[in-house]
């Protein structure tokens, strides 16, 4: 999608977003506000941003930051090459971040150019990464219909109001009640004339846009069962839990590139035959010089696993090609890719690896990883045949451990099955 | 603590705990229930029961499972080695299992031997792995003045209710309510008999024992401010948070064991500096065969993580020896223990390692990892003086990356630094 096209949403609405991104993050205990927080090398913002910008009918995405983290943000933006997005300065609350946001769409004096204003505005969290397009879909639809919508979800705890002296008041019916979650979405005009009315007590106190709705529009909001993915990274539990559930989901899919001679193909095979078993596999049998289109293929999907199977005990050369078409396709841009060499050794003489190309490997990995390429090597060394199963199968679990893994302290190394 | 001794808690009272553990954990998506999946191989139920057995005061750990993971449970406590603990068959709901964990102190017929009644007993969750004797200890005094308490936590959502179509009935104001979470301890007295004037409608639907003492005991539960590792494992996400706060908190400090010649003491030395900015460092030189008693008493603390250094290219007879003073320690019974053994090679020729030490490493990996202990490989190996602190930071950033990720599938590989 290129910067300025606009798609059409389920409905023919126009549709833009505003992301407010300007906590401070006490919750999680550390200095830097958890949108900005690293998962897999990416702020946490950046997910968010991703998640709005590949749906080509939201038109503009607005992130609202506090002043002093707006170079911060322009510089997360231009990296990882978002498009579509403008950033806006934030108030000293969320609700202000968010009204400031909107102002976008609706004053001139706030912005240089004025955004077109939408007919359903978005509103979703910096720190909720991984919002699907379907939930987004619903909530929108919704909004058209009844003005206002918002993500739930059941509640984990049973909620409890407490009395002055800080005992037990009463519980509230657990399954009467829901969490309110994001995303949600208005008819623009709707939340803009909410945020318009409201106290200054509601913009200093406040934190829920569908109680502005209510309270100032009249306006009922649908509620949509949200699934749950949809929770708010508030602790440092919910960042390591980001970085699982990433790292998951970088890890369903690998491509298997094998260029070996003949007497070593049944190796090939039964490495792919071991790793099918565990994860999803295209497997490319070329020689990568010659520019496979197979393999184009492969590079310009969605794909951040590569295994480049070689009959020589260095053959680094295959790799950096595969380095360079993974660098030309923008893949490693907001992933990590894990790019594993194999080379595979029958050699009846008792085998020796030395220092020099191991010292080699290393370099060529440090140089790679700048690139947002992480490289391993494996070797697969046997003589009895009887033991080949057995070390296919060491070998695939240990491509699975650096896939899973993707740690960027063990580049370079020479693993061995 | 053996077995039968029984503490005194502060203030006096005598104290029990019951966990229920009968869940189904449908929200986790899995086919095994929360509290029996494993983190760092140990399964969550067995962090409760640990989080319990360790506070020397509590006398009774009650373990409620359903019918069917009896005998799961009464494996899982043998094998970890857990104390003062019985097993009870539970109910179809919360409510029922932990009725029928009390009334282990109450009814003769439901025991095969009647425990001690309590004067407090202490009602925990199952999946909630992280609980500290702090929290345990305060709502306990709690519950001995004002016959409930339990744990509470701020909210981290809006509370909302919905009317019958579907749509925002009104929000709740979020800094009234409180999240109701674990431990929760009552006298016994009191929770057994609001548990025995409850009706079918509550012990069926219901889930919160602070609001079944207040109902029928008119008891107004104490409410204490928990700190967040209280939370409860409910989806896969918190499963990996789990895991890695587990794999965090293993990480806090290393055991060096130097055992060099006078050569290379400079390269241990530097290692140990480098290895001293990023972790709590216990650091020993010795000989591993006179059975040091410094090295004795690291071993029986509760350190997770040994580096041995070696001047040998392999050195496994010393690892050996390691190996079964940590089996004899008890040490790798609960945790995964990571040990790295780090060869130093100053020789000016072209360094190169064989195929027969790799599988040797490797095998002998393979054999301690039955007994819990980790083994991995490490190789400092330089020629050029003016790069050696370049190489010891690159073997300490490789030995943190080992200890921080406890990866099972690449022990017995050799790490090159």
């Amino acid at each position: 999608m290129e910067p300025g096209s606009r798609g059409a949403a389920p409905g023919g609405v126009s549709v833009s977003a505003v992301l407010p991104a300007g906590g401070s993050g006490e919750r999680l205990g550390g200095a830097t506000p958890k949108q900005f927080c690293a998962v897999q090398g990416r702020p946490l913002v950046s997910y968010a941003v991703r998640a709005m910008e590949r749906i080509s009918w939201i038109s503009d995405i607005i992130v609202v930051v506090s002043p002093e983290n707006i170079e911060t943000m322009k510089t997360i933006i231009e990296k990882y090459g978002h498009k579509r997005v403008t950033v806006v300065e934030g108030g000293i609350t969320r609700h202000r971040s968010i009204f400031n946001g909107l102002k976008v769409f609706a004053e001139n004096e706030f912005s240089s150019s004025l955004l077109q204003k939408p007919e359903v505005v978005i509103i979703h969290d910096a720190v909720r990464p991984f919002v699907e397009e379907d939930i987004i879909s619903k909530v929108v639809m919704a909004a058209k219909e009844h003005g206002a919508a918002g993500a739930i979800r059941p509640l984990v705890s049973t909620v409890i109001a407490s009395a002055a002296d800080g005992c037990l008041d009463h519980s509230l019916e657990r399954a009467r009640y829901r969490a309110s979650e994001m995303p949600q979405a208005f008819l623009f005009d709707i939340i803009y004339e909410a945020y318009q009315q409201c106290t200054d007590y509601d913009l200093d106190y406040g934190t829920e846009c569908l109680h502005l709705a209510l309270k100032y529009c009249k306006t009922n909001a649908k509620l949509v069962e949200g699934t749950a993915d949809l929770w708010k990274v508030t602790y440092k539990r919910d960042l390591y839990a980001a970085e699982s559930i990433i790292k998951d989901n970088l890890s369903q899919q690998v491509c298997v590139i094998t260029n070996v001679k003949e007497t070593l193909a049944q190796v090939g095979f039964l490495l792919l035959e071991s790793l099918k078993s565990q994860i999803k596999v295209e497997a490319i049998s070329v020689s990568l010089s010659k520019n496979n289109s197979c393999l184009q293929n492969v590079v310009s999907g969605q794909c951040y696993n590569f295994v480049c199977v070689n009959d020589k005990s260095c053959a680094l050369q295959e790799t950096q090609e595969l380095v360079d078409m993974l660098e030309r396709s923008n893949i490693p841009l907001l992933y990590p890719v894990v790019l594993i060499s194999v080379h595979l050794d029958i050699s009846n003489n008792s085998f020796s690896i030395g220092m020099e190309d191991l010292n080699m490997i290393k370099k060529f990995a440090r140089e790679t990883k700048k690139k947002n390429i992480l490289v391993y090597g494996l070797l697969i060394q046997y003589k009895d045949p009887l033991l080949l199963q057995e070390t296919v199968n060491s070998a695939a679990a240990l491509i699975m451990a650096l896939i899973k893994d993707r740690n960027p302290e063990l580049i370079g190394q020479l693993l061995v099955a």
